[in-house]
């Protein structure tokens, strides 16, 4: 599959296309580089947080056929950072023989919420009670099918980090997500213990690894904290939320990093919440706390390489996000945060900072877990200027 | 000291340039992305390891001042990627009031074999018994002074690698070295047991962290393979070649890394054979098996920002440099080498292929050294070539 790209003289080392020039596609070339392989990004600007760090960058509109068929000639393989690509778009660079990893008809299944649990539900994986609702009356309906009010709504298409996603507790309540004219999906509000999420990468050829079951701490509807692997998950449970997502990567036929969120109920069942097919929050602490990272089993994925080891190099890993606060300088924060902890991990996107904005995550490893994610909330609080000391 | 240097709004996060585009330079880059700085590159060519996967890249010669001072201009900082700008240079950097880090008064030690010599004796280091020779017939007088031949000849400047050093056992053998017109430095040839490396890195403030002295196996006068940490080192003996390799790097006014490669003598002593101001050779085995690389620590030292902690993150680490064999293609060499071995690291430079030229290098951890070794010996093996199974 992979041809003879003439780069440099003689050597055969593919190009990797990347769409999207966010933090996803900036640590998928910082894990790259060691391959030896070339990266190129297609980026809305200049100044995005990967075209920053890339050398081979071009500036366009991934929505535009033309711009991705232009972009996709150079390349060997195409890969994304996010989901946002027209499915269409992806068939039509399939026809042109670009291998598109993952694929549309994986890719669909993280596009739209409606596909993925029509999916889900086929192949008989746990989801959520759930239906399209055509209406605030049908919302209304929905509830009384089940234990009645709040509902989760959610478009089916285009949100992210809570966004496109309401919690309504009446009809009225449910009138703003109809508002935009997409479909709308109505899901039972789980009564959750802990949010999980199983992360698995899987290849053309058909082999896969598994990483071990993190927990996923949200606040306000954004990740906050990944603690890896998930305190006092039994091995039964454990070795169950993997092989329901491996389930799902193979039936989906997913190419790359997929992970699979999970609500853990109070009675030890998991649901799946949602599915994102590229490298994800949830599977950070991988950088510095697995031996292979998801962006470099992500690379290898989507070139058809075997599979890196993905298992744990500490006893405990805790990712934690830093958000955009008052402060626009974290650079200043560094010489604190470094002293205070030398096995301190930093990884800064070079976003602008603005409130509540994901702008870079911390991880911390050891065997104390206590300590290391004391380590990993102190750096984040301190970055964003919520802790002074 | 760190400039606000206005990138992207408001944001202080310096600019770090690297004069020269080797491999080195490239995995400073990997390492800088995490911190989220700006990283700029002065390369000869846009083919250069590092060129291709820096965004921010200058193509321009180093020995032109007034290229390295427009180059300067855009940077809070100047690091290298090897010794050979112009002492005269460094300084009109400094006199235009760029850092310039390791600065000129400490980096003419790395450049210059004689004034390296000079200064170590001056401090009371132990060195092989060495002085500057006029001729061969001086050669001659040199080796008589001693125990007679066979001596190693050094041009003061300009050699890596078994470039420029020569062993010679007679006054004829001696001409060579001579007909570059460079000052020639004759050294006993040490009868030791192995070479050891002890790598430290020192900041502006005078923080210095120091990791494990390892041992480095040559082939051919090329590094071949790194043991870390050097097997049978007693805890005194690690703790005199530390210990001397912070005073080195202190007296010398070292800034970044350091590296000081020894010889271990049959009475147990050590002398200090080479110095090297940047990231080395000898310390690839840290992106894999320390807590923080030498190049993540390089970037925090040129940028005076609290050292990240060095400790080993595994038993043994074994790196393997891979060099250049007969066929071109060692991207199909993958395969085989991480279908073999999930938790190998390879690290390519996305160099063209030649006979024995340094491409790339593999790390291995483990348990069990025997076992680290042969992991890293067979990738390396097999990517070149030699091993074909």
């Amino acid at each position: 599959m992979v041809r003879a790209y003439g780069y440099p003289g003689g050597v055969t080392f593919p190009v990797v296309g990347m769409v999207g020039g966010g933090q996803l596609a900036r640590m998928t070339h910082e894990a790259g580089i060691p391959l030896g392989i070339r990266f190129k990004l297609l980026s809305d600007t200049p100044q995005d947080s990967a075209a920053q760090v890339v050398s081979d960058v071009v500036i366009g509109d991934y929505r535009d056929l033309d711009t991705l068929r232009a972009f996709a000639r150079g390349c060997d393989v195409i890969t994304f950072d996010h989901e946002h690509v027209p499915t269409e778009h992806l068939r039509a660079l399939e026809a042109d023989g670009i291998p598109v990893r993952p694929g549309p008809d994986a890719l669909v299944h993280a596009q739209d919420k409606g596909v993925m649990r029509a999916k889900l539900m086929e192949i008989g994986v746990p989801c959520p009670r759930h239906r399209i609702v055509a209406d605030p009356a049908d919302v209304e309906r929905f509830a009384a099918e089940g234990d009645g009010f709040p509902v989760v709504l959610k478009t089916v298409r285009g949100g992210y980090d809570g966004k496109g996603v309401w919690v309504v507790r009446s009809a009225k309540e449910a009138e703003e997500p109809f508002r935009a004219g997409v479909p709308v999906l109505a899901e039972e509000k789980v009564d959750f213990v802990r949010e999980l999420a199983a992360n698995v990468v899987r290849s053309p050829h058909g082999q896969a690894v598994s990483y071990p079951v993190v927990e996923s701490i949200q606040v306000d509807g954004v990740c906050d904290t990944v603690i890896a692997p998930a305190p006092g998950l039994s091995e039964e449970q454990s070795a169950h939320a993997q092989q329901l997502a491996l389930r799902v990567a193979k039936e989906l036929g997913v190419v790359g990093h997929l992970a699979v969120e999970l609500f853990e109920t109070r009675d030890g069942r998991v649901l799946v919440n949602e599915l994102a097919m590229r490298p994800h929050n949830s599977g950070h602490w991988t950088q510095d706390g697995a031996i292979t990272s998801q962006f470099a089993n992500h690379v290898r994925a989507v070139l058809d390489l075997p599979l890196g080891d993905p298992r744990p190099r500490a006893k405990w890993t805790v990712m934690a996000n830093v958000l955009g606060g008052d402060y626009p300088d974290m650079y200043y924060a560094y010489l604190h945060c470094m002293a205070r902890d030398p096995g301190l991990k930093i990884h800064m996107y070079g976003k602008d900072v603005k409130p509540g904005r994901k702008v870079g995550h911390v991880n911390t490893y050891g065997d104390d877990l206590a300590d290391v994610r004391e380590r990993a909330s102190h750096a984040a609080g301190y970055l964003r200027g919520t802790i002074t000391e």
